[in-house]
């Protein structure tokens, strides 16, 4: 029926500019706003970047004083939240909560977005900050525990960690557990990003906007790979089963999860950070297990594809499950922290979207019915 | 800096095939699965058209007796969710509340379209059901009255004002509700039904992206329009003062609320079938203030753009804002009346989405910093 062409899920269509993101998928290369990824993740807090997303250039020392005092100030979630979570049904998954509690946060902000004639939603930052609260506490209320209040003086991810288990996390960890948010926090028009900016296109709140995007990333196609990954080395149990598996596998044509990248054609540049923070966990902690074995399966698996002459990588999800499970993060909370991660990133689209907006229309090619009678019911068949 | 051309907003660009809606603007047709929107208003119940567009076919009496009874006995919604609602601030918006309950009520549903193996969530129709008990829960909450319980032996529009007013609505009321929710059950790709199918292409659950649809609808650039024209009509007052307003309004190059339509260039099809209701309805109450109103306003407004030769005709919103009100219902309540609608639309495009899906991950046109690097923040200005 349709001789006419069109892309299929928008592959290769513009569908607007941006300044926030830049891949370098040839070279292996990250920016966000031209800062390269390995240099932030070294010289900057997840707060640092989340201030640079939002406006553009990274603060000064004062500009950082108030802003993470805001951000550190809006952690703490309410009590009709709190019973929200905690009566939220235990079988069900935490993205639906998630996305249920972002709404109804927009409740309890006297800002609306719609009503600010500067169409800023900058100074709305509690639904970042308290994202991790709410991860938190859904994990705390699933095992029987108390919620446990944040703390103003600790980084966006070590408090995470702390809310999480109750203790303080070591350097090592909460650095580690700020710099992976950093490393998620943006990544240009991917499906929950593009979401992001056709909502805000309405004028919507950025609230609606994220819970919006949290939906998509909540896909099955979108996140959940490092899941995957972990479920792998699960299956796989041991180091010494590796060579088996990963060549029992690639001889039935199975994928391994975690290796190649639509994008990137060199190695991941997240990849390589998140693995150096794998092996400095593991020592810290005595136990290299997931570290050896991911190692080994990189080695078989790149040396049966250089047979075939097709160099592929692994992904920065290929060693970020390891990491997060070493940080006591259960699989499935994963999509949600790739989701407290990346509010930042969703909200820079949020407002480069409203700073030169029209609204999100494309076309339908209609392929159905021209036109037909309704028959009355009792002549149906 | 962007000499690449691309159309802002995707407009004009196909972003799928689709048989669900056929939009004839320039002879003011509208169909549905190919059936004129004229009949299916005549002739056939909203669940009735539920069914066709989630089924792509209309009803045999056997089929629609088991869909009818299965949304029917949906309508109930859960203790947990009416305290959800009770508890919402007062003063937020209904559309935010409605977008968090929708991702919240997955959690109660056993079914996940996920682990479907045939993406089938033409069975999760609790959603569609339930969207209209939510409304009416949270009218009823902050007017300090208490839930009313859903029937199941009145049609979806009658039960709606049923337990909006704890009192059985005529039959000329009920009818009325009903075929309005007929008429905006699906327009084609706009900005909230696309929003559904980039959710879905990850695929994310139908309740994620029915909640993302519903953030799209919130934003003032997509519904509201009837509740616009009902804040004009209040400001004019009577009708005596419609034609020194309305000329002063044009004079003054302002726009008039519910005239002319992006696709429609003859007479908006919906409007002509809304425009015979608001009559009926000011009849049968005895107040035909707000149609001897629109009426004139229509008048002045056609005459002042006949000199102009340029015909631009009512929309449908331009007289369902004044239906609704002579049905009870408040104007902050108009935008959700219409995710109510709308729901069945949406789950068919979720549907036709999934069932020949690519995700949504189209392209940026980056205009940022190439590179630079990080400056020490002391070294920062």
């Amino acid at each position: 029926m349709a001789a006419v062409e069109y892309a299929k899920g928008l592959e290769g269509v513009i569908a607007a500019e941006s300044s926030i993101c830049r891949i370098d998928g040839q070279n292996g290369k990250l920016y966000y706003m031209g800062y390269p990824i390995r240099q932030l993740v070294e010289l900057c807090s997840f707060e640092e970047v989340t201030y640079l997303l939002l406006y553009g250039e990274l603060p000064t020392r004062e500009q950082l004083a108030i802003f993470e005092r805001k951000m550190r100030t809006s952690r703490p979630i309410g009590a009709p939240i709190q019973s929200m979570i905690r009566e939220f049904p235990r079988d069900s998954h935490p993205m639906e909560l998630l996305q249920a509690v972002v709404s109804y946060l927009s409740g309890y902000v006297e800002h609306r977005i719609q009503h600010d004639a500067h169409c800023n939603c900058r100074i709305t930052l509690h639904q970042v900050s308290q994202l991790a609260t709410v991860v938190a506490a859904l994990h705390r209320f699933r095992n029987g525990q108390e919620y446990v209040a944040p703390r103003d003086n600790l980084s966006h991810g070590a408090n995470f960690l702390y809310m999480l288990h109750g203790d303080e996390p070591s350097e090592l960890e909460g650095r580690i557990m700020d710099d992976c948010l950093t490393l998620h926090a943006e990544h240009s028009f991917n499906a929950s990003t593009f979401t992001a900016r056709v909502v805000a296109s309405t004028l919507s709140t950025c609230y609606c906007s994220i819970s919006a995007a949290i939906g998509a990333l909540y896909g099955t196609l979108h996140g959940g790979a490092n899941e995957k990954v972990m479920d792998m080395v699960d299956q796989i149990g041991d180091v010494a089963n590796v060579d088996a598996w990963v060549n029992k596998a690639l001889d039935e044509k199975r994928k391994i999860m975690g290796m190649g990248h639509r994008v990137y054609k060199a190695k991941d540049p997240r990849a390589i950070v998140v693995e150096s923070y794998l092996e400095k966990l593991s020592t810290e902690k005595g136990d290299s297990r997931y570290y050896d074995m991911l190692k080994r399966i990189e080695t078989v698996f790149r040396e049966r594809m250089e047979e075939k002459g097709k160099p592929i990588y692994p992904n920065v999800d290929f060693f970020s499950g390891a990491v997060y499970r070493l940080l006591g993060i259960p699989s499935a909370l994963f999509t949600p922290v790739f989701a407290i991660a990346r509010a930042p990133g969703w909200l820079a689209h949020i407002l480069e979207q409203r700073s030169d907006n029209r609204i999100f229309r494309p076309k339908a090619l209609y392929v159905g019915h021209q036109e037909r009678d309704v028959a009355p019911i009792e002549q149906r068949r």
